[in-house]
């Protein structure tokens, strides 16, 4: 189809793209996403300031992950193309994070990643394209190799493209020389790793960036204007740091801000009595076997495709007989590495389709825990995550909505699976509403059915807080901070903390030295009291959370309005 | 720069897109908004049974609109490239709705076009991509003469292109025929308009379509499954029929579902003791500066390219003499119409940044309406438009949403422009969260005023709404149906209704046959009994809300927690 016409993206679709994140730090995790996805150990958030960039600063994100070769570079700027979707436990699926994310932050983005033996860098700028009045999408991605550090460039052709690259790169970004430029590739430490700069930040009426990095040296804030009230802003959505902190229902990835590393916080592990409720629906089951289905039938195309592929390649070399001239040879390697490349396909489609049909037969069930937040009782509602990433916070559901006191106080976190629910754009939401409210319906009856398995009720609600220092009648005040009240809230969650080194939870056992203890941020296992804890070679201790069962309840008319 | 990258569209891209639409009907208004974009009178979106389609229908939106030339269709398909973006009335700015809007619905897309003497077709087909396996976006987009039926074709590979681009059409769209294709375009009835059709509808997991048409043949609803509840849903996210009477703030356009005319409802002239507040903010100045000053930059900008564009082709025309060859006469024409082109562009965009700079006069402001829903009191919230387009609705604020009676009942409207707020790429949130919480804290503020104002608490809160027929201690339970309170609730809110040929808003004189009377829906001015305004030609009556003031009340700390 080569005469015919192709999508194309125009340059302001690079704005449109990114209004999807009304949510600015959904926009930065964007980012985190991509560094996690690339098994990086360790990502650093942290400004440089520039006071010639608009916002006096570039935002930087440098991860030690697995880095980019030029091909996958370039794969960069294929809006919607992921090589991650096979892979289920990857949280980018839409290959569009990077774009979307560092667009609704910056004017310009800048890439630079090692792999291997090469070194790439993106250069994704919109100043250029303003400047220049471009209404395409030009995107220089010049290559060197690690070692020499010389350009990748094989025809004149390639020179050529390489030094129009790097005129513009000079002339546009932040790197002025080509030293200045080449010593941002020496700041991935690592041999493999990638750095993103997001520069000429989006500014507030005020001229101040709409991200605060000075008010606190060791946090990224949202940043607050005059008439600003962030008074009833949730810390998750005030400060990146907290945000950060629960990103992850299973943190594998060491997040620093401003050099500080962030304190993972597992939510299930800071509540009071958590319960694990069973969810299965019969939803989830019609789904996986769709799912089966159509991965089998997929394998069966690309076996087919990767066949006749082969016998092309065979018929090739039949014609050419043993003394193929060059221009032969030349088509027949082509036509054996295609027919090679569509087996690989179609031996990948045949395994995905098989753990596909393998975990059909795996009960289909969703595990919602629930838990009293008694630090806060204010902060509740429901944690929702799809693929370990956090989408929903503080979600109030079921009683929640009804303004009385039942189910006040209860916090609810699930993991959703892909299968069950597909986030939006800007994973800050669910793709299908009608599907999510399924899901906090389902929610919302099992937290109550949490309610009355606790028995606060029975015993008064009042008093029940009252007990742990909700002494005033406003809800949403804090707790006393009289000793014998932080005694007792203490006393009932167990403190969970993070190795540093091998990433496993460990449960400090109870002290009375803990109480407000503050524990270093490198904390690893060798500081735990615990002697049965206290290596990195022993294994993660199971939460065996008590499990609750949902009873059936049958509403009258009456009730259910 | 033509050796080097691009961005690119991936195929996934097209579903990736579509993921933004969380609200399913929020992908239809897309079409919508289209239509109305385009001075539509008129749109009908209907189905059209076809069991060979999966979800057994395809969805048809009709518009008798301004329609596209080939040139225009051809921009479809470059993502975010939207002419609208000039003229401020527009809603659609993205240049992306009709994509994500579609693709969100069904896996194909068919668009039909008329304008001028071209009718023009754009085949967005799914179906084809993956059938076909490709991983670019390839778009089909045959255009005819309007007169003579026959393909716009100028050379012998326009030709080829043509019949490549209809043997794709008749092989994957539902009209396997030439005739049945060109059929469509006869739809189109005036000389200009378009038809959307989507087909191959986006399925549940019980295999039914996620629009349902057969449950109410005058309607599309949101398909209920067996373990859904849709009980505490809104009409409006559950009826299309109920979500189209209120999705624009002042309807101009006549819409039709299965051809069944929406009744408009101006959700202001159905409130009981409406009534205006003024808001004013300093944010608002000092971006329309900002915007007044990029548009002046803007058109200095663009006379400076016009003008360098028309020296050249003045020299050009020295340089070639009295005598030019072939060659140089078609350079020169070439130069000749660029700036042309070029001194058009400058002229409108000098037309605009005086517009922008007049309009820095004017008071900035927002009109803050608020009312009591004496109907059903349950339905309460704002209601937030933004340029003229629903956005949010039912969105609790204030003291709404601690639980109380206090304000409960109230119903908020505004109507924000894009330099206040700009939408998200769904048009059902907006880009800037921070901005947005910012303006529900103003509106909070001014319905608590506008609650002091009415001085319902002063007689008491259960009083006043028993008074009305709320006698059920449930807040959700509908009014008393005695008429003795439907004449309360009727006399105390005037009807309005909407002309069906001018389209003015005329209140009906109070009548006691009018309570619980149904009007037709072709309503037309000549059917008001009010002899003043019972006539398209005369004026429709100012509204002539009430104005309030907001009182700024200090708050203690006690009271701000």
């Amino acid at each position: 189809y080569r005469g015919l016409s192709r999508a194309q993206l125009s340059f302001d679709y690079l704005h449109t793209n990114s209004t999807t994140h009304e949510f600015l730090f959904g926009a930065l995790a964007e980012l985190l996403d991509n560094a996690r996805d690339a098994f990086a150990t360790k990502i650093n958030i942290h400004s440089i300031s520039d006071s010639s960039l608009r916002g006096g600063y570039m935002l930087c994100f440098l991860d030690d992950g697995q880095g980019m070769s030029p091909e996958e570079a370039s794969d960069i700027i294929t809006f919607g193309k992921s090589k991650k979707s096979l892979e289920s436990q990857m949280i980018g699926k839409y290959g569009n994070g990077l774009k979307s994310g560092s667009m609704r932050i910056g004017n310009d983005l800048m890439l630079f990643t090692k792999k291997e033996s090469n070194m790439t860098c993106v250069f994704l700028s919109r100043t250029f394209h303003e400047i220049e009045k471009l209404d395409e999408i030009i995107v220089p991605m010049p290559s060197f190799d690690a070692n020499t550090k010389r350009p990748v460039t094989r025809t004149p052709r390639d020179k050529e493209k390489h030094t129009q690259e790097m005129e513009l790169i000079l002339k546009y970004s932040p790197f002025r020389t080509d030293a200045q430029f080449m010593k941002e590739f020496d700041k991935i430490e690592k041999t493999s790793g990638t750095l993103v700069i997001v520069y000429n930040l989006k500014l507030l009426d005020s001229g101040e960036p709409e991200l605060d990095v000075k008010t606190d040296p060791y946090d990224i804030l949202l940043a607050a204007q005059d008439d600003d009230s962030h008074d009833g802003l949730m810390p998750e959505r005030k400060s990146f740091r907290s945000y950060a902190s629960i990103l992850y229902v299973d943190p594998r990835m060491r997040v620093y801000i401003q050099g500080k590393k962030v304190r993972t916080k597992r939510i299930i592990s800071t509540l009071y009595k958590p319960r694990l409720y069973k969810y299965t629906s019969a939803r989830f089951k019609s789904r996986s076997e769709r799912e089966a289905k159509k991965s089998e039938e997929d394998a069966r195309n690309a076996e087919h495709r990767a066949r006749e592929a082969e016998s092309k390649a065979k018929d090739l070399e039949i014609k050419c007989g043993k003394m193929p001239d060059k221009e032969q040879r030349i088509e027949l390697r082509k036509a054996q590495t295609h027919a090679l490349e569509l087996r690989k396909e179609a031996q990948l489609r045949r395994l995905i389709s098989e753990r596909k049909i393998k975990s059909l037969k795996e009960p289909k069930q969703l595990n919602f825990v629930f838990g009293v937040n008694l630090e806060n009782r204010s902060r509740d509602g429901m944690f929702v995550y799809n693929c370990s990433r956090l989408i929903k916070m503080y979600q109030k559901i079921g009683p929640q909505l009804e303004g009385g006191v039942l189910c006040k106080g209860i916090v609810g976190v699930v993991d959703a699976p892909y299968l069950v629910l597909e986030p939006t754009h800007n994973k800050q939401d669910f793709a299908d509403a009608k599907e999510y409210r399924h899901l906090q319906q389902a929610m919302g009856e099992h937290m109550l059915q949490y309610w009355r398995d606790i028995d606060i009720a029975q015993q008064g609600v009042s008093k029940f807080w009252e007990n742990f220092g909700y002494i005033s009648p406003n809800w949403h005040a804090l707790p006393s901070s009289d000793p014998k009240y932080v005694r007792k809230r203490t006393a009932k969650v167990q403190i969970t903390l993070q190795c540093d080194l091998c990433l496993k939870w460990r449960i400090i056992p109870y002290s009375s030295n803990n109480i407000s203890k503050v524990f270093p941020d490198d904390w690893v296992c060798s500081m735990n009291p615990d002697p049965a804890h206290n290596r990195c070679s022993s294994a993660e201790e199971k939460m065996n959370l008590p499990e609750g069962l949902l009873k059936k309840i049958v509403k009258t008319k009456e009730q259910k309005e």
